[in-house]
C-alpha cells in the first residue's frame, strides 16, 4: 500500500503558489454545489503516522473551504460519555449531514492498529475488527455517503529525521515526547499493521489515498485535489434507478408463520396478575439498583400491532424504575436533521449510558416494517437493514447493554374490538386515527414483514420476545418477566 | 434465523398434487428464458442438517428441470486433487457458466460449521472465515451471479424422531451410522453455530432461505417457488447502467511514481551474468527438488511493458526446472467459456498442485491493467478487483504456495529500439504487432495503472518485484534470484 508513498515526493514552491488559488476557488465552488444538491454527505477520514502533517492538513482544509459547512472532530482517548457507550457511538455522533463535509481525525481505524501493535488484541481479533470496519463503511456507502480516506505516511528514515531535528532546537524540543520514541521503536510493527488495515479496507467505494507526508506542498495538493475530484465526480452522477442486488424473500408456502403459531389468548386472572406484577416489578426495581447495573444498562424495543397495548406495558415497566434512570423514546417519522443522516443515526443518538434504561416506542425496526410495507424505502435498503441492525445490536451488547425486543401481537378481531372501543371512549379518541384503519388493511403484508424480521434479527444476544397480547394483563407480566430474566442473564456473565 | 422453520410446516397432498405440474412447467420455461438471455448464472447452494431432505430436493430439481443445463456438485471430504489446492478451488471449479444452473451441495458453508462445532477453530477464526465467505459471495454477486442459498432445517425433536424410526425398521437401519448419533449429540452446538453463520452471511444480494425439512411437500414447494421467483425477477430487471459506488483514484500530484523512481539501466557484464546464472539456476534446481517443495509450489506472474523480455526471463527460469514440474500459462483474451464465469475463474482453473510451478505470462492483473486502460470493464469492477485479487493470492499462500510477481520495466526509448529491431529481424517479426504500437501510445495510462496496481496489491505475502529490464541479463538474474529467495523464505516457515 505504501510503495508509492515511500518515494521522495516533492512539489516546488513556484508550482504550488500557482496552483493553490485555483484549487481553493474550485473547492469553495464545489462546496456550494454540494450544499445545493444536498444529496450526500462527504466523510473525510484522516489517519496515519504521527507528524506526517495530519493536523496541518485539517487546519488547511478549514482555511481553504467554507468552515461553516465543515465539522471537524478529533478523536483521542474516549471521554466518560463515550467510554460508557458502544465503540462506534462517538463516530456516529460525528457524521456530517447531507450536503456538508465532516472531517474525522483519528477515527475508527486508529485504535485497532494501536491495539494490535501493542498486542492487546490477537491477529484473529484484528481481522474481526477489520471486518467490522468493512461492514460499517459499506453501510456508509450504501446510505449514500462519499467516504474519502487519507492515510498520512512517513518512511522510518523520515520519521527519525523529523524527531531528531525537532529535538535539536530548543524551541521545538517540547514537541517530542517519550511516547513519540516509544512509538518510533515500534515503527515496523506499526507499518506492517497499517498496511494490512489500509489494504483490507480499501474498496471500490472507499479506497484509501496514501499521502506522502514529508513535503507540505505535495501533501496539500494531493488531499485538496482528491477531495475536489471525488466530490465533482459524485455530483455529476445521475442517481441510480435500480440495482439488481437483492433477491426477493418469499413467505412460507403453507402460510404458517411464527405469528400464526401463537396462542394469543392467554389466561390470567386479576388476582394472579396483581401478585405477579408485584413480584416482577419488585425484582426489576432491585435489579436496576444493583451495583452491577452501573456497568450495564437496558435498551428495550417495543413494537407491535396498533392497539396491542404497548403504552400500557411500558407504563408497568417504568413504574418499577427510578425516573432519573430511564428515558422513553417515541419514534415518529424522522426529522429533517435525521433524514440527512444514515438510517441508524437517529437511533444511535439515543443509545443510553451505563446504568440507564432506554425504552423505544417503535424503533429501528421501522425500516423492515412500515418502510418496507409502505414502500418508503427500496427493497435493497430494507434487505440490507437486517445485517446492519444485527451489527448495531451486537455493538450495544458488546458495550455491556442488555437488548430486549418485544413484539406485542393481537388478533385481527381483537384489534377491531379495541379500535371500536377507542372510538367510543372520548378520552381514548386521540389514540385512533385514519392511519390505524389504513394499516389494518395491510395486515397480511405487515405479518409477513414481522415474520421475516423475527427470522433475521432474533439473535442469541438480542432475541425477539413475541408477546401474546389479547389479554393485556398476561402481556404486561411477560414483558416484565422477560426483562428481569435478560438482566439476570447479563449479571451472571459479569 | 430458524424461528419460522421451527414450526410444524405442512402442505397437504391434494394441494401439492395440484401445484406441482404448474411449478414444473414454470421452472422449465424460466430455465429456457435464462439460457436464452445468457446474462447470469444461477448458483444454488444446498446446506443444512443431515436428513432434512437435501439430496431428495437436489434429485427432484434435476427431475423437474432440464438436467442438461444443471450441473450438480456434491462436496464431501476433499479429493487428493483438491486437498493440495486452496480451500476455495473446488468451489470455483463447480461454478456454473452464465445462462445455466449450478447446484452446490455442501459447499463453502459446511466445513467451517463442523470445524467450529468440534472446536478445531476458535471463535475468532470462525468469524474470520465468515468474513471470507461474505467477501466471496459479494464477489459472486458483483460478477452478476444470482446466488440462492437454502438451509435445510430440522428441530432436535424431529431429528431424534427421524433417527429412531429409521433404526426401528430392518430395511432402513443401515442408514443410521455412528456419525449420525455423534452429530446428534452436538445438535445444540450445531444449531447455534449454524444460526450465526446463516445470519451473518444473509445479505440483500444473497439471503438464506431456511427450509423446514420435515415435510417433503412443504420443502419441495418452498425450494421450487423460491428458485422460480428469483430467476423471474432477475430476468425482468433491466441491466443497471451506472453505480455510484466507486471513488476515483488520482495519480501523484508530482508525477513521481514507483516506476519513474527505478534506475532502469543496471550494469552486468556478460561474465558476471554467466556466473550468476549458473549459481541461481543451480540453486533453483535444488530448491524445487527439495522434499519440502512437495508441500509447497510456486505461482509466478510475469507482467511488463511490451518487449520488456518476459519470454527470455521465463526461459532462463524453466531451464532450471524439470519439465514435468512446471506449466506455462499464456493469458490471452478470455474464451467464450471463460467469459461466462466470474473474472477470476479462468485463473483459478490453473492453480497448480503442490510441488509444481505455474508460470503465468500475463495474468489476473489484466483486469487492472489492459482492461482498465482500454475501458474493457467499468471503473467499479477494476476498483474492486484489487481486493478480490488480494483475497485470491492470500488463499494461494494459505494453501502453501509461493506467489512471486514480476513487473519487467523498460524505458520508452528502449522499447522503441526493440520494436524497430524486431521489425528488422525476420525471425522476430511475429513478436511485433500493430497492437504493440497502439499500446505504446497509451504509455502514461499504463504507467498509472501499474503504479496503482503495485500500491494496492503488493502484499507481505505476495509482493511485487519491479525488475529493471533495460539490460536483459540483469533482469533475468533478478528474476531467478527473487524466486529462489521467496522459496527459501517459505521453507524457513515450514
Amino acid at each position: 500500500m505504501f510503495d508509492s508513498a515511500d518515494l521522495e515526493h516533492k512539489i516546488d514552491k513556484l508550482t504550488y503558489r500557482h496552483e493553490v488559488p485555483h484549487l481553493r476557488e474550485a473547492l469553495l465552488n464545489v462546496q456550494v454545489d454540494l450544499r445545493e444538491a444536498g444529496r450526500f454527505p462527504v466523510v473525510i477520514v484522516i489517519a496515519g503516522v504521527e507528524g506526517a502533517g495530519k493536523s496541518e492538513t485539517v487546519n488547511l482544509l478549514n482555511e481553504w473551504m467554507d468552515p461553516r459547512f465543515i465539522r471537524t472532530t478529533a478523536f483521542d482517548a474516549p471521554t466518560d460519555e463515550e467510554s460508557e457507550r458502544p465503540r462506534m457511538w462517538r463516530y456516529w455522533r460525528a457524521l456530517p449531514p447531507k450536503g456538508t463535509v465532516g472531517i474525522l481525525f483519528g477515527a475508527w481505524h486508529t485504535e485497532p492498529v494501536i491495539s494490535r501493535v501493542f498486542k492487546r488484541i490477537s491477529d484473529s481479533e484484528f481481522e474481526k475488527r477489520i471486518a467490522e470496519i468493512q461492514r460499517f463503511e459499506q453501510m456508509l456507502s450504501d446510505e449514500g455517503a462519499l467516504v474519502l480516506k487519507f492515510w498520512f505516511h512517513l518512511t522510518k528514515k523520515q520519521q527519525e529525521h523529523r524527531l531528531r531535528s525537532l529535538e535539536k532546537k530548543a524551541a521545538t524540543r517540547w514537541r517530542v515526547t517519550k511516547r513519540d520514541w516509544k512509538y518510533f521503536d515500534k515503527f515496523d510493527a506499526f507499518e506492517k499493521t497499517a498496511v494490512q488495515l489500509t489494504r483490507q479496507t480499501s474498496t471500490a467505494e472507499a479506497p484509501w489515498t496514501v499521502v506522502a507526508g514529508a513535503d507540505e506542498a505535495y501533501r496539500n495538493l494531493t488531499v485538496g485535489r482528491t477531495i475536489l475530484n471525488a466530490i465533482r465526480e459524485r455530483l455529476a452522477e445521475k442517481p441510480v434507478v435500480d440495482r439488481p442486488d437483492r433477491t426477493p424473500l418469499l413467505p412460507p408456502v403453507d402460510h404458517l408463520t411464527v405469528l400464526r403459531a401463537l396462542e394469543l389468548d392467554q389466561p390470567l386472572t386479576h388476582e394472579q396478575y396483581s401478585e405477579a406484577r408485584e413480584k416482577w416489578q419488585g425484582r426489576l426495581a432491585r435489579l436496576t439498583r444493583d451495583a452491577k447495573f452501573k456497568k450495564s444498562g437496558v435498551v428495550a424495543v417495543f413494537e407491535g400491532n396498533d392497539a396491542a397495548g404497548k403504552g400500557g406495558a411500558v407504563r408497568r415497566l417504568t413504574q418499577a424504575l427510578d425516573s432519573r434512570m430511564y428515558v422513553g423514546i417515541p419514534i415518529a417519522a424522522p426529522s429533517e436533521e435525521e433524514r440527512a443522516q444514515p438510517y441508524l443515526w437517529r437511533f444511535w443518538r439515543h443509545v443510553p449510558r451505563h446504568g440507564r434504561v432506554a425504552i423505544f416506542d417503535r424503533s429501528w425496526y421501522g425500516r423492515v416494517l412500515v418502510e418496507r410495507v409502505e414502500g418508503f424505502c427500496d427493497e435493497t435498503s430494507w434487505m440490507r437493514a437486517y445485517g446492519e441492525i444485527n451489527d448495531f445490536e451486537r455493538e450495544l451488547l458488546e458495550s455491556g447493554l442488555v437488548v430486549v425486543k418485544y413484539w406485542l401481537a393481537i388478533s385481527k378481531e381483537e384489534q377491531l374490538k379495541r379500535f371500536h372501543s377507542r372510538e367510543k371512549t372520548s378520552f381514548k379518541r386521540f389514540k385512533i386515527t385514519k392511519e390505524d384503519w389504513r394499516n389494518r388493511k395491510k395486515w397480511d403484508a405487515y405479518e409477513r414483514a414481522v415474520c421475516d424480521m423475527v427470522d433475521r434479527t432474533s439473535t442469541e444476544y438480542a432475541p425477539w420476545t413475541l408477546v401474546e397480547a389479547n389479554n393485556k394483563s398476561y402481556a404486561r407480566i411477560k414483558v416484565l418477566r422477560t426483562m428481569c430474566k435478560a438482566i439476570e442473564n447479563r449479571f451472571d456473565r459479569m
